[in-house]
């Protein structure tokens, strides 16, 4: 962030804006080293790598956007941010004590901390969290079925378009292959940490991993967190104001696993990935992004979304430090 | 951080800050549940709990403080931010070869990722990690005692005051009693991740621990993280814009060890805290903090400088998220 | 040991052995202190834990037995070391390509070092171990049903004793509550180190942790380990006399879990021990040993039965070492 | 083991062993694959890996031997086996508080067990067990040189030989690259199981560990284990049937460090590996073996005398099992 006096969204310079949006995409698109798809499934894996999207919405509610912006893809794991915001609404700071707030430093399926830990998995973004906060979801919809519905009714209002959806072939797959998973649910219910059965968690948290989206979409869903907490666009509360920073909190601190560090030091902004190869990233006070590029890096994070935001950041002066 | 016009130190109300300052510290000083301090050595012992003191340095150069702000205290492990900043200057980014820049999730002093990672140290904030630190200091230098007064003269330079120290009974009593990082030294040098005799590492690694500096002094020796790397009082530039902002990442995904979550959460500012009580937080564009305060909570941290700081960034909108 | 003719069953003075069983017996019975009965099934937290029987088959096929030696209980784990017996007669020493032979030093059900070591338990005795002989017998058979049919063929034939069944009820018990079971299969598979469904390795898994023997019927099913392979009731040959040795150096160093070291050092006998309160031990060349009582010690081995092999192999000199 | 007539080395046929050392002997002479020396420090690393010996003390006190049974070489971890038994002499079952017996399932030198479990090693075979012995055994003597000296007059005692002697050359080596063993020392000082300097015990342990003996030395310091814990030779007692019994076990479950489980599969015998390519075996009742050939294993033990082991126990049916 460059702490002029610009530190809202209505101070942004349009024309610079589309401009670096233009231009990064144009470099990007080119580029003939994309990463490699998600394999695990086949839904994932058929998904062409030389897509690229981007979009931008700033808390005046101007939106941006280059490439292919409108293209609906798996949101996977940046569902996380969306089912904690709601989880932290039902159930307040008491979720806390059924999940950290501490980076993990390992894989984003790791069971080994959740032993020595005894169930308490180390943050909601890591599979054991985000299954832990599938279950508060639960606890309080009775049904696996009112759950989902439930999320996608909040995908919905905030980011205010009624035809989020998940995509049922990609929530059979991860069911159908989700084993590791399975494993991390039927643990946390070993340690008393789950109140429903392993089964309805799954399907919860399968499904919400298999939401569709697309950057625009992403980007209004998530701009509420660059807000203070209140859409932009509809002008309604989400979250408190301080509810919202706590969030942006902890997906600098967590929202790349193993990597959070890195994108910390690299990019500077609080941000989420999924394996689907989609980034939310969160400017404070002026702006929430959504990248997609399908090609993921070692660590199973967007290789050219990271590359964007990092140019992006460099080029606006966007980061928190 | 409020995202108003006020992105800078010198948009900030003096007049605000002074009244919060005080407040904060007077609310504080009458807490009897103040922690402990510091126990593993006598110098650190024998400190008084009762002891507050809180300093902040806008970027615009004014100073404001409140309790025993000029009292000086052994600043611990928040050398390590210093020495950080130093050995970058001089080996660049060949130094995230040696160290990573990842949360660690375990505490200052484990053994155990050292032995998973292969003498690789997470991060450049766990004792592990700011050994090789001080080994690459060594490294340039050749002897301790070098090494040690190139680290004196930088602290001086920053904190612009001739008269910073380390105190050599501390330095003493550190390496009487500092078999767990004799530990991790050796460790380190068996993986051949050190360049430098073991000894000669510790010694540098206990003096800078050991150096004395009041909160007045702290607060000018980091403003120019808040500053874009430049000192707001001499105007001399300490390290790029850029590499500024980069520690200020490493300080919030990392500073407080498995605490480093929760603090971000909290108080949303990035920190590095030391075991004789004092935290050095950073508000990127507008000031450093210094507090202090000798008690510690259960995971060795100053109890109540965590509290005036999470107080402080709450009264005057100061968070970076 | 040379297999000579004095190391055998023949040679034990059958008073001698009577006496001191009835003593042991009588001087058990009336222990105020005996442990808990597992609680985590009904099934065998409603067992009495004043139960004690004790049985002893030599290896010239005498039988000895006192106390309640005729009641049958839930052999739990001892099962683990009949499956691996049927499980090298079909897959011979490629079954070492899957599950380890080496001392855990963890828990029954830790599935940390799974983790560290790709799916690959470390021996056939703890939890994810024995999941593993479970899948390679279920590999040959195909269904769940056939394969429990074929290890209690295995039980009837190695037993001489066509009334040995598995309780239906304990087996619907473990299935209820066994998610850490559940956790553990869905990670091996995972891994690529199970070839059938998770449900249909848990399911045979669990009836043959819920066969029913009393002490009698174990010390005869295990006589053939002390015998050289072969069966002293029948005179039929189970395994080579090199596949009996080996297997007992596994229940030597593996037997106990994490109390493997400990009940090596304090009795000396290859033994396997299950959360019902049985043991089995064998004495090399000489004879097999049952034991039951239901109350268990912290580390979850019967704490009587555990007393009663120290108290018995003390008497008779019997240990390896 | 019933310790009857039969079961002692007077019935072992001279001839048969003859025979058997000779033919083995020539078969590993003659091959071509035998591992590497260790090469971490010179004196062990320069060694001609073509040598082979092997010698056996049966508990009638005959000597067998072949190859070159009469040549020195460094005994290095099969010291721990007598100082464990010096020490047990000194402190008896109060050593058992400050280090464990179980198996550890991790390499020899690994410092991870050591944080879960507080400073407690495993068991005195590993590096940080061997390191708690050394300081149990300084704490009588009071210095360095004077435990040294105490722990060679035992290994006199035991060998009936008083030439033995530990290689000045070889500790100082060890002493020059031991940071390993330095950080586990400082760590169980930082701990609390160091009762003497970390630097006074490293002299103590690198000394024993420098040891020089010939495998009929070796097998004559053994014999005890194999005879009820008094030597066959002198007939002098050096430790109760019962505390031989349990040595054995602990060789038994610990020797081989995280090969352990597998030896006792192949062979079957208490034994005791030193990287220095020698091995030191007990066939309880019958005999002590010694073999020594200096290439070494991916576990750091030697392959040949494994193989040895193997081939011997075979033949001549010596296994406890």
């Amino acid at each position: 962030m460059t702490h002029t006096p610009a530190q809202n969204g209505a101070a942004v310079d349009g024309t610079e804006l589309e401009t670096a949006l233009q231009e990064i995409t144009a470099e990007l698109q080119s580029r003939s080293e994309r990463g490699q798809p998600a394999d695990y499934i086949p839904p994932l894996a058929r998904v062409d790598p030389a897509h690229f999207g981007i979009a931008v919405t700033l808390t005046d509610n101007r939106l941006f956007a280059a490439g292919e912006a409108e293209m609906p893809f798996s949101i996977q794991s940046i569902s996380k941010v969306f089912t904690l915001t709601l989880a932290l609404g039902m159930a307040g700071d008491s979720l806390w004590r059924r999940v950290g707030r501490e980076p993990s430093g390992d894989a984003f399926n790791s069971i080994v901390l959740l032993e020595h830990e005894r169930g308490i998995p180390r943050n909601p973004f890591i599979n054991a969290g985000a299954l832990v906060v599938a279950d508060a979801l639960l606890s309080r919809a009775r049904a696996p079925r009112e759950t989902i519905g439930e999320i996608l009714r909040f995908l919905r209002f905030v980011a205010d378009d009624e035809s989020v959806a998940a995509d049922p072939a990609v929530a059979r797959a991860e069911k159908a292959t989700g084993h590791r998973n399975a494993a991390l649910a039927n643990y946390l219910y070993s340690c008393g940490n789950l109140n429903n059965p392993p089964d309805h968690v799954l399907g919860v948290y399968f499904h919400h991993c298999a939401v569709t989206m697309s950057c625009a979409q992403l980007a209004r869903a998530g701009a509420f967190l660059a807000n203070g907490g209140r859409n932009p666009a509809t002008g309604r509360s989400v979250v408190s104001p301080e509810r919202a920073r706590r969030i942006n909190a902890l997906m600098m601190t967590c929202g790349h696993y193993d990597g959070s560090g890195d994108f910390a030091y690299r990019v500077g902004l609080p941000s989420k990935s999924g394996v689907g190869g989609g980034i939310l990233a969160v400017v404070p006070g002026v702006a929430s992004v959504a990248v997609w590029s399908p090609g993921l890096n070692g660590q199973g994070n967007s290789l050219l979304g990271i590359e964007a935001l990092e140019m992006l950041s460099h080029r606006m002066g966007w980061s928190v430090f």
